[in-house]
């Protein structure tokens, strides 16, 4: 990985240390230039104009999720943010009344409150498997759980709240061996570690744009194995997901674009795209290594204060560092550390309710370095917090 | 109106004459740059730290909406695009099993696929009320199909077919005498003519952005009444509509932000700001009058012509001027037209299944001018046009 060229590719680093790649990483330049490229297309000849001129590339983003994930082009649907992603496939899935949806500890708030709802409306109940001693779903729980009830198991595969990740390839083994329908939320997961859909043993799975993966905001996409795809009836159609073809019909499209609607940003859609050929081009493995090396680095340089107590779970953890000060105000510690060039960030407790429950998590600090942060940064934001406290 | 200071500030001008708002319109100077210095703004400072700079600027955006539509803020929810914001509105409605919908033969594809879903998942009745000796939607025939049993009316203001332009006002005060809720779709309608919600009685609206309103792909927005807001639980939810408040409980938001999702695109909702100042500033009853004006002169130009056939409905048609060429491939039309430095549309039957069934239509040509278009453009497109075929 040559990380100068890769720096020199990232206008923001001249602009100071950017250490949250977990809220939204910094775009390479080939990603900002496709969207900017092509809104000023848009304004050039029209926005379907644009649209059909660009229709090959564009259309290359699916083959390209895919083989990112690898999945099949066809079982890919582009979305305007990972939550939209989980929730199709959630609200579309049949679940039988009476039935249980399971989760973990660590699941994450948007998927949570879309379960209480369909808990109430729909007669399901919701059961949290319990951690194990490392703080990750605890799989020999989840096993004992298992049972002809289970309507779904879905999981955040890497929480936002800090290093964890839980043991998703193991989850799709249970699931597989119960026949349960998996659905997997790698929101944070998705261009910081490898996403195999084959080898993770999902049924569907989330992930956003913006984060690891260095897409703009406003996009996400989701998997749908092609078993389940004519399974699936959409919460929401349009006449592209669901074409009008009598008076009294419409047949849902075979793959996973039934999820989509007609309308687009394509100027979006080609950053995403920009920016899955961006990862791919370094290579997802690099970058997993890099990152997890970064991370640990950075955990080192905080452990090393006896004020700052890191608050990661999990036994090989992310790139997602978490730690809390007592007696400190986040939001204070935050603005200070971007008064000193260093962009770090905060988790509330509402983000993971039951996990910080049970910890008695306060707003916990985050830093997620990227591949494209240095050792020096780091060492630098830490000498910083150390001097802000 | 400075058609010169207009046309100056809309580069797409300067690479032929397009005439297509009723596809996605030529944004103007402002628009660009709004989502392109947004765009690099999270680029240099990252996405997250770029919204929250711009905070309040991006949510002036609310009062903005409500404003030129006569609402007020805490009504609109900014989705994106017109068909998330209809159906948003249409699969939160409480419906009884047996009650019937009100449509009308113009109503398009995206709405009417959602219908017959809703119809067969909900057990629901579809009335289509026919139409007046102009086109338009019967507002007696209305009147007489009202009953107790009308969960909804939905109608489609301005087609996209064609120059209709339905009653939509009578329609609001017959579901206000009967107290049936009223769903408007006035995608085409935005930036072309004035929308007042009060006036026009409606319960929800939905719009987009990229049309009339010369805003970014990928926006929209949703209206909902105030009195309906707090009986509306959005089909599927995340943490943002409906913030986490106990382990077992969430809140819906009392606004329409209900409707939204915690990720969206900031440029493009800096895009649709810059659209909706921009169209305020030149005033939307001068729009209106300038669109109509144009849109007027090029039915003229084209009628001069026998082998033209104009298909626009309606007393006191829109800016959607449609038409059809006997024994000619529309594609072909549109094709010549662009090479000629001319862009207009086709519009296929399924969009409008019913009035195209009903009138036996077959892919409709559509020119659709806007106030930045000229009257010279429109004569020479025309002359251009008889001479393609």
């Amino acid at each position: 990985m040559d990380i100068d060229l890769i720096r020199a590719d990232t206008p923001g680093l001249a602009h100071g240390a950017h250490l949250l790649a977990a809220g939204s990483a910094l775009m390479p330049r080939p990603v900002i230039d496709a969207v900017v490229d092509h809104t000023r297309r848009e304004a050039e000849i029209g926005g379907y104009e644009a649209h059909a001129e660009a229709a090959e590339a564009l259309d290359a983003l699916y083959p390209a999720v895919a083989r990112h994930i690898n999945a099949a082009a066809q079982e890919i649907a582009i979305v305007e943010n990972a939550t939209v992603a989980w929730c199709h496939a959630f609200y579309a899935l049949p679940i039988e009344r009476g039935a249980r949806i399971l989760t973990c500890e660590a699941e994450y708030a948007a998927n949570y409150v879309a379960m209480l709802h369909r808990a109430e409306r729909d007669g399901l109940r919701i059961e949290v498997i319990p951690s194990d001693a490392a703080g990750a779903l605890d799989v020999a729980a989840l096993d004992a759980a298992m049972g002809d009830d289970v309507g779904l198991i879905a999981v955040t595969w890497v929480p936002t709240n800090g290093g964890l990740v839980n043991p998703a390839a193991e989850v799709g083994r249970i699931a597989r061996a119960h026949g349960a329908p998996y659905l997997l939320d790698a929101c944070q997961a998705a261009g910081q570690m490898r996403i195999d859909v084959k080898a993770l043993g999902c049924d569907f799975l989330s992930a956003t744009g913006r984060k690891f993966l260095r897409g703009p905001r406003g996009t996400g996409f989701l998997y749908v194995r092609d078993a389940w795809l004519d399974r699936l009836h959409p919460a929401m159609i349009d006449h592209f997901g669901a074409p009008w073809v009598t008076r009294d019909a419409y047949e849902l499209r075979p793959d996973a674009r039934r999820f989509e609607t007609w309308e687009n940003s394509y100027a979006l859609r080609a950053g995403l795209k920009a920016a899955m050929d961006y990862a791919d081009a370094i290579g997802i493995d690099a970058i997993e290594a890099r990152v997890r090396g970064l991370a640990g680095l950075c955990r080192e340089a905080l452990a090393r204060d006896g004020r700052i107590r890191l608050r990661d779970l999990g036994a090989r953890p992310s790139g997602i560092v978490s730690f809390s000060i007592e007696g400190t105000d986040p939001a204070r510690i935050v603005k200070g550390m971007r008064a000193a060039g260093f962009t770090i960030g905060a988790s509330d407790p509402e983000s993971t309710r039951l996990d910080a429950e049970r910890r008695g998590l306060p707003t916990l600090l985050r830093m997620a370095p990227h591949y494209y942060n240095t050792e020096d940064e780091i060492a630098q934001a830490a000498a910083r917090l150390r001097a802000l406290i």
